[in-house]
Order: C-alpha cells, then sequence, then structure tokens
C-alpha cells in the first residue's frame, strides 16, 4: 500500500516523518495526473498546490482550526489528505465533487465555487469562534487571481480593523487565476516576490525560527522586521501592511519546510495575518508548465503522458459567438469586449489578437465589468461583456442599475448558460433567465445553434438604447436548425399547417432540438404539432402571443433549461391567463454534479422525459 | 440678484474673479440650508462639498471633462453650479431629482445612488473616449466610505494598471459615509491625513505649483516627491501607490486654493491620479458639525436656525425590528447583527448599545455581509443582517450561493422594502420578491403592523436550516390590524363567513390596511370579501392555496407592493393554474422620483386604485 493510501486523515499525515514527504508529494502528483487524465478535472491548480496543502494540514488541525479553499477547485490534494483517495468516478453522478462538499467530509466548509468569497466566509467563522471563546485560528486559502474580486476586498477591509482575530489568510500566488493575473494587486504582488533575493528573505526566516525562543507576537515581529531597523531589512512593506494586516513572505510554496515554518508562525500569531506563497500552477508535469495558456488548469480526459486530449469533441457554442464577434469589431470601430479573467473559455482570444486594445480583461471583477461596460456605452462604444451566466448573478445590480436604468446599450453574453453538470450546484447556469426577467428594458435571446448565434450577437449589438443579452450552453453546438418558416418575429420551425394544432412546443435555445424530437415522437402518436422558437423572449413578443392564438386550443408546453419559477413558460401564463401552459424547466433546487445529460433526464427534460408526460 | 443666481454653467463660475468664491461658498450654503431644511434632503453632504465642488467645474470643463458623482446625493452643488439653483421642489414630482440625472442636465452622468459604482464608470468613460482620440481626462468624485464597497477596488485595480489612462479620482474623505467609516482602509486614510503637519506639505505644494515651469509628469513627480530623496519629505506613501496610482494630498477641502492646485496638477498628469482631499460634512451648519452621529447626513423638514424636525413623525417600522431585536438578544447569545454603513437607519444602534461585540458594521460591503453571516452561521451564530431592501441587490449570488446552498440559518431583515419614492428610482425596494422568490429554500414574510415585525423575527431566528427574511418599508408603522382568525398560517383579517366568497384579496404587508379599506368599499358594493395575510409566502404555503379553495370561485386579487413579474401573484397562478388571480403590483418600469404615496396612486395601488377596478 502506498504512503498516499494509508492517509485516513490529518493525523495520520502529521504522523509521517518528515523524510517521507517528499515521497507522499510525489505520490499525490503521480496520483493527480493518472486519475485527472482518465475523469476530467481540475488539474493544473491541484499539481501547484501539493507542498502548500501537506503543509496546511500538518500545520493546522481540521476541522478544529478550519481550513476554507477559496473557488474550491484547488481542494484535490485536501481530499486526499483527508481520507479520499479513490478519484475514478470525479466530477460523476455519486462521486467526487470537483470541489470541496460538506456531505462527503467534516473538513469541507464552502462549497460555492464563485471566486473571491473565502475570506468573508473566514472572517464570519473566525468571529463566531472568538464569541464562543475559542482562540485557534480559521484559516482560508486564497489565489491571487481571486484577490482581485471585490468581495476579497471588503473582506479585507474588515479583517484588517480586528487586530486579535486569529485569522490566517494563505495568498496561493501562482501568477494567474484561469489566466494570469492582471491588475494593481497583481502588479503589487510581483513587487512582493521580486522586492529582495528570495534566498536571502528564507535562510533569515529558518535562522529566526530556530533561535526565537518565544513565539508569539514577539517573534513574529522578529520575523518580519517589524521593529526598527530590521523592518527596513527583510519585511516586504506595502499594501497588506498599509491596510493593517501583517504580512508574512514569500515563501517558496513547494518547499515543505519553509512552507510550514512560516505557517506555524502565522498559527500563533493570535491576529490576522497574511501568508504569502509562491507556487507554480501545474507543478511537477511538464505538458502543464509548458502551457503557457492556462496551465491545464481545467482538462477533459487526456493521454497523461503528452497531456494531448484524448476527446475530440465537435465544435463549441463558444467558437461561433468568438469567430462572429472578431467579424463585427473589423466592421465597427465602437465595438469592445470584455472578461472577468475568463479570456479563452469565453471566446475573446480572438478579438484580443486582433484588436488587443479594445479587449479588457478586469480580472474576477463582475460588478466593475458590468459598470465599465455601462461606462464604456455612455461614452460611444458598445460593450460586449462575455461571461459565464452563473457569474452574472454576481452583477445583477450593476445590471439593473447601471446598465438598465441608464439605458445603455451593454451586449452580455452569457455562456455556460442552462445546466453545466459536472461542477455542481453553483456553477449551473439556470438562473439568468429567472433573474434577467426582473430587468426592465432588457431584451434577451437563447440561440438554438450557431448560424443563429452569430445572427443574434449582431442584432444584440444593434441595440443602443438597452442591454441586450444572448445566453448559450457549454459544449458542442449543433448542426444548424432551419426554420420551416419565420412569422413577426418568431421561428416556426415546424408547421402542420398554419393553424390550430393539437400540440404547441415552445423551445428556448438547446432545447429546441428536444422539442423536434418529442414533436416527431407526438406526431407518430397522431397528433399535430407546432414547434416554435421565439428567438428574442425577454420581453416576451407579441409574436410569440400571436402563435398561441394561432394554435387555437393547442396545449403549450414551454421547454427552457432555465428555472420554471420566472421562467418563460410562467411569463407566457401570465401574458395569456386564458390558456393553459405547461412550463417544463428546471426545479427550484441546488442539483447535485452529474453529466448534463444525465442532470436533464434525472429532471424529465430530455425527449424521453418531456414525450412521456405529453403523451401520458 | 445673488451671484449664485447668475451662474446658469460652469463658463460663469469660471468668469468670477477668485475674490467672489468665498461669498459664493457662503451663498450656497444658506441655500442649501433653507431650501433642504423646507424640503428634506441630503444636507451634510452637500454642505461638506462645496468648495470642492466649486473647484471641479473651475478647474474641469463639464460635460467635455465629465464628472462623475459617487452615490449622487452629494450633487447639489454640482447642480447649483450648472444652473439649477431652485431647490424648491428636490425630490418631489416634476422638482428637482435627488441625484444626478441625465434628463435635468447634459452635466449629469450617472443617475443610480448606489454607491461605489463611480470608478467603474469612470474608467468605462475614460477608456472609450481614449479610444476615440480624447485626451482629456475623466473625473470621479467618491467618498471614503464608497471605497469600503467591493466595486471600487475592482475599479482601482484595473484603473491602477493603466498608467497612460487620464482618469482623476478625487476622494472625499470626510471620514465618514453615512456614519464614521470603518476597517483597514478608514485607518489607512487617517495615516495619510496625519502623516504629517498639514500645514507644512500645503505650503511645500503651493511653492512647487509656483514654481515649477512645465507642468506636467516632471512636474508632477516633483510636486509628490516620487524623485529619490524628496520622496521621503513629501510624499505620503501608502496604500495607492502600492497598487500603482498617483496620490496627491491632503488637501484641505475647504481651501479654494489648494483645492485648485491639486486638481490642476490632476487634470495635466496624463495617467491615473488620486486626489485625497478631507473635507467636513455638515461644514458652517452647527447643528450638523454637532452631531456626531450622522453629521446630518439625511433630513426631513427642519428648523433651519435649531436643525430641530418640524414633523413629528409616529412610530417607524424601523423601531419595531430595533427593540424587538434587543429583546432577543438578550435572551439568545449566539443572535449577533450585522450591517453595511447603515447602523443608525437600519436600528441597529439599539442592540450596538447594548451588545457591542456582537454587532458588525461592515462597511458599505452588502457582499462581505451576506457571505460573513454564512460563516457566522456555519460557526453556530444567528446573524441577523440588517440592510435597505435596493441594496440586497448587491448580495444577490452570496445569499444564493454562500447562504441558501449551504442552508445557512441567517436573517435578513429588508427595510426600506417596497416604494420608498424620493429617493427616486434606484432607492425603491420594489425587486427583492421577485428575486428572493428564486432563492431555493428561503423563507419569506411582510409583516403588516409591528405586532407582526417583532413576531416574525422571532419566527425567523428560530429557522437554523435556511435563509429567511423579513420586509417592511420606509415611514411610520400603523395601528396593530388583529386578524378575524388564524387558519394553517394564514392570518384572515376579515372574513365574510369561512366558505365561498365573491371577492378573495390576499394582501403583503404594507398592503394588508389598503386591502382592508378596499373591501369595506366592496362590501357596500354588496359583495362578500374576504381579506388574507399569508404571512409567511415564499414559498408558497399549503395554508394559502388551501385559503384560495375555500374561497370556492372567488374572484382573487393579490396586492403587494413589489414587482408584478415575478411577485406573488404570479406565484399563485402557477401553483393554481384553474383559478384566474389578478396581481396588483409595481410594473416593469423604473420609477421617478415622487412621494411614496403619490407613487402608489400613480400606479393604481392605493385604495381608489385598486377599488375603482374591481368595482369597474
Amino acid at each position: 500500500m502506498s504512503t498516499l493510501d494509508q492517509i485516513k486523515g490529518p493525523a495520520d499525515l502529521k504522523a509521517l516523518p518528515a523524510g517521507e514527504l517528499d515521497g507522499l508529494a510525489a505520490e499525490i502528483r503521480a496520483r493527480l495526473i493518472e486519475s485527472v487524465s482518465r475523469t476530467g478535472g481540475h488539474l493544473g491548480p491541484n499539481l501547484g498546490v501539493v507542498e502548500l496543502t501537506i503543509g496546511l494540514h500538518r500545520v493546522f488541525s481540521s476541522p478544529e482550526e478550519p481550513i476554507v479553499f477559496d473557488t474550491g477547485h484547488q481542494s484535490y490534494v485536501h481530499k486526499m489528505l483527508t481520507g479520499r483517495q479513490d478519484f475514478t468516478t470525479l466530477r460523476q453522478a455519486g462521486g467526487l465533487s470537483g470541489y470541496p462538499c460538506r456531505a462527503e467530509s467534516e473538513h469541507d466548509m464552502v462549497e460555492n465555487s464563485h471566486a473571491s468569497t473565502s475570506l468573508s466566509w473566514a472572517h464570519g467563522m473566525a468571529v463566531a469562534r472568538r464569541l464562543q471563546g475559542e482562540t485557534r485560528p480559521t484559516v482560508a486559502v486564497i489565489g491571487d487571481g481571486a484577490l482581485t474580486g471585490g468581495m476579497a476586498w471588503e473582506a479585507l477591509n474588515n479583517i484588517a480593523a480586528d487586530k486579535t482575530l486569529p485569522l490566517v489568510v494563505v495568498v496561493n500566488d501562482n501568477e494567474r487565476s484561469y489566466a494570469p493575473t492582471l491588475g494593481g494587486m497583481a502588479e503589487h504582488l510581483a513587487t512582493l516576490r521580486t522586492q529582495r533575493r528570495y534566498e536571502q528573505a528564507m535562510s533569515w526566516t529558518r535562522r529566526s525560527v530556530q533561535s526565537a525562543p518565544v513565539v508569539g507576537h514577539a517573534a513574529f515581529d522578529v520575523l518580519h522586521g517589524l521593529k526598527k531597523g530590521v523592518k527596513d531589512f527583510l519585511a516586504p512593506q506595502g499594501l497588506f501592511e498599509d491596510l493593517g494586516i501583517k504580512y508574512v513572505g514569500p515563501v517558496d510554496g513547494h518547499d515543505l519546510g519553509d512552507v510550514e515554518n512560516a505557517l506555524r508562525l502565522a498559527q500563533r500569531f493570535g491576529g490576522p495575518v497574511i501568508v504569502h506563497v509562491i507556487t507554480q500552477k501545474g507543478r511537477g508535469y511538464d505538458p502543464a508548465t509548458n502551457d503557457e495558456a492556462d496551465r491545464f488548469h481545467a482538462v477533459g480526459k487526456i493521454n497523461p503522458e503528452t497531456g494531448l486530449p484524448l476527446e475530440v469533441s465537435g465544435r463549441a457554442w463558444t467558437e461561433e459567438f468568438s469567430e462572429e464577434l472578431v467579424e463585427i469589431a473589423r466592421e465597427r470601430q465602437d465595438v469592445v469586449a470584455l472578461t472577468a479573467a475568463m479570456l479563452i473559455p469565453v471566446g475573446l482570444d480572438r478579438m484580443q489578437a486582433a484588436f488587443p486594445e479594445r479587449v479588457f480583461d478586469v480580472g474576477i471583477a463582475e460588478q466593475h465589468a458590468a459598470t465599465m461596460a455601462a461606462g464604456l456605452s455612455h461614452a460611444g462604444m458598445h460593450p460586449v461583456v462575455a461571461i459565464y451566466s452563473t457569474f452574472l448573478n454576481r452583477a445583477f445590480d450593476q445590471l439593473l442599475m447601471d446598465c438598465a436604468l441608464h439605458r445603455q446599450g451593454v451586449t452580455f453574453v452569457l455562456d455556460r448558460a442552462g445546466i453545466t453538470g459536472s461542477d455542481g450546484a453553483s456553477h449551473n447556469g439556470m438562473w439568468d433567465l429567472s433573474l434577467l426577467g426582473i430587468v426592465p428594458g432588457l431584451h434577451l435571446t437563447a440561440p438554438r445553434d450557431g448560424v443563429r448565434v452569430r445572427q443574434a450577437l449582431r442584432e444584440a449589438v444593434a441595440v443602443s438604447d438597452a442591454p441586450t443579452v444572448l445566453r448559450f450552453p457549454k459544449g458542442t453546438v449543433p448542426e444548424p436548425l432551419e426554420a420551416e418558416t419565420h412569422r413577426d418575429g418568431v421561428d416556426v420551425m415546424t408547421e402542420d399547417g398554419d393553424g390550430e394544432v393539437d400540440e404547441l412546443l415552445v423551445a428556448v435555445g438547446s432545447m429546441v432540438p428536444t422539442a423536434l424530437a418529442v414533436a416527431e415522437r407526438l406526431r407518430a402518436a397522431g397528433r399535430t404539432v407546432r414547434v416554435v422558437d421565439p428567438l428574442w423572449f425577454l420581453p416576451v413578443t407579441d409574436g410569440l402571443l400571436a402563435e398561441l392564438r394561432r394554435s387555437g386550443n393547442a396545449r403549450v408546453s414551454v421547454l427552457e433549461d432555465g428555472l420554471v419559477v420566472g421562467g418563460l413558460g410562467q411569463r407566457i401564463a401570465a401574458e395569456l391567463p386564458e390558456r393553459r401552459v405547461r412550463p417544463f424547466g428546471v426545479p427550484q433546487r441546488f442539483l447535485d454534479h452529474a453529466s448534463r445529460g444525465a442532470l436533464l433526464a434525472e429532471l424529465g427534460l430530455d425527449v424521453e422525459g418531456i414525450s412521456t408526460v405529453l403523451l401520458g
């Protein structure tokens, strides 16, 4: 049995002789590469935090000293060190979650995969524990990328003011979130990294730790040179200390001894302290470290030797948007694009290459992206904000108050809309239709195929006095689906005569192919069926309502891959209260991780499920 | 004619001899006190920015050099200097808005009254203008309080990275947002303020400006001591420069000469620069400067001599919550409370006085408040987050992903819910019911009177496995409204027998008195009417649905002071599609400023409007 497989929890790790730790780290890396290459998952971030996570669990006693991982995709090593070494079913239904998961382990605290929350969680937990008389620290592990998010700033600002709160903030600085981290904070971290020769600082750290008889405030102050004189020799001055938070670092995140020393000091400090750890994303795996674009941030199934993808997937939705945007940008000088630390995943890399001065990566800062877009629009540009659907939740107020209230022509392109599945509850883009339905004046469409993505994007950027939204799912775009006819803003996909029918299926975006397949089954059972794609459906158009009236007494079903509550079905029902409208959509609960297909089937949103209901 | 009344725009101001400016400032202050004491409004903030605003409009050429005011309640002086001196109808229907308003003036840019947005707006505008070949700067004016908001950090982080962007950030530092500003940033600003004797810095500034032959980067660098040697003499080092943003200050915000000098330097710098201006909220008006609690941040009608309120208003909704929370906190050690820079307006001052260690003012940081609350809950406390309804929009993602997904027992108390009116579109709390309706597992109630506020708060803090929400309006609480009977979680306010009736009115919170008055009119017309208060109505309860069934074929009307879209009416309709449900609520548009009563009447949500429809 390997050393790794003998570890049932942090106590086993603590009991290991120091001499075995490098071997353990190597085992963990081999296991990560072997497992994740088979299942897909977040490989690069976890390869980078092997020693850091070993250090965390050797120094702190989880869960009594709770460790909160920001974003959570870098928690695989943590899972292995808390008794979860079997990664064969990672991110599959019933298997290990790709994020911390309370149901899996008492060592897992926060399941939310949205970035920049860990400091707020840890602040709350630390304050509660102090009120309860607990003196042991709470730990948050946050990436340099997540520090660009406003929430992290709000938390730091509060933590800094509480001088006696035992809270250890470990900054895992790999100089990148998904891609290289940008902005003033990133430059500041770079300054800290290069301010002095690393070796010098480290050897001084070791000497001080060995010689300091009392560890506590005094030793800490000595170590970090806070006493006059020493200060100028060692302590990196800067932003964190300006705010009033003690700073330890930089520490080589791949030197276990240094990591442990720094964490032990922080553990005993008795106040808020930042430990700045330098790590390398993809560490120990050449295909990852050689990949400048994203260091294997998240991969599908790959050949573990070469790092090359095993599955040739089809054309992605993102590609259609990505290419068309460049075309539009070529024609229109006023079109600019924004992303929140997701340049490649949302397909803005093409425009970045063609028009670098017109693409803005604002960091993990959706709020800023939305309001900066309002400002760009007010000054005469047309911004396209490309973002994952689930992350738009972060910018609701800015969309409402800055974009919509001010009638700014801003286009939001929501990728990974609907059910994404394997990343779990907080990655699903199932909230957008209901949320956006609240915003006055906003126009929304869910393209059904690549042709429609391109057409919709052109329609969206032509609107100059209101926000517009396109949303499409993760994955592969279907073959183009041509409409039989077009009536008054609505695509009639399949007609059955232009008057009354038995069944009218209104299908949104990626549900159009499902609706067409359902229609075939219903027709096989002898029913007349019409399928319409409403194209733009926020606000509900007169053309769509006309189609409902035209269909006579047809039973109306609305197929959407968002919440039923506040979705298109309920909107149509509100417009035409005399008609019975049956919504097929996502129920109002958080979904466990599983594949998109498995979840759609489980929710009865596949061809089988919908047909069964309508034929039943 | 006074000097003030001769100013039709910034050009007139610029033409004034410097010797007349102090007189102008005095006139402006007198006008502010005279006008706002009659209408109510934001008095303290505007008294503090008189010289600053004069300086801004003398130095910059609005609108070609656009000036964005953060939050906007400090724009009264700006309005006066851009030709709007008549404040007699301030915040009334058809009168001047209490915030910048594009319809009023080309000098007004941003109408959103939510804090911390100005840097993002200005960043977008500055970037757009540069792309268009414009070299003149864009200006943002932001308070020290608003700098505690995460959005401001996100923007600063981006602005800092763009070394050649002509963007002037004026930090209006009055050491308080609504109340004294808290946190690491506030302490850092305090350090900057006290780092050197102010007079010394200022006289040095004046000498440098007079002697510098070339104004631009070089002179700027000399002025701010960025050259080695001088640096240590003058330049306040710190957070902003760590981020890479040039810093000018501190400047006495009531010395017009100093203000103008600093702004002129910033104007010509050609890159992002912060001008740190120290002002005194309430300046020049003793009742305000003597008021340590809030410096007359916002007042009702007052006696201009004494500052004492003219109208004795009744008991506020806030009081009921405020008192009951202290009672609960006395009984339960685990109950803690959070506010986002609104301690007094949301009524947490009482609990702060009684249990200071259990109240947390996190600054203008709603995101942090919600997630810190999740952390407090996870560690065993029951947090009560007291916040204005409209500002909860800022924390939607945190409510959804941190509180609801993790099933944390967190109670949100939304003050100023529904229509608030006079503060305009972005202050109305009309979004909450639809927004919260999206969140799985969340429980919501809208108490109808003070008794119910207290009862509902106790019910809310008893829930430990889901977020709960109470929401109530601005203003005066009505006399207690006793129910005729209580059935299965629903209060039946007036019965007309317990079986079938002609009309069933379901009324939410502050709409209950309206419903009772409507019921009287309907009865006078011979109809049988039942009025029910559903108490907890997210999720829709079985008890409420049972009442609908019990009412036979009654026409069902739902009265709510939130959006119709996504509101209770639409939810009931979705649950019972066979029943016709008529929602009376707020239409999906942004509302112009006017009194709450006037807006309710305009929207047909008063007794007259609803009765007319139901009798029609």
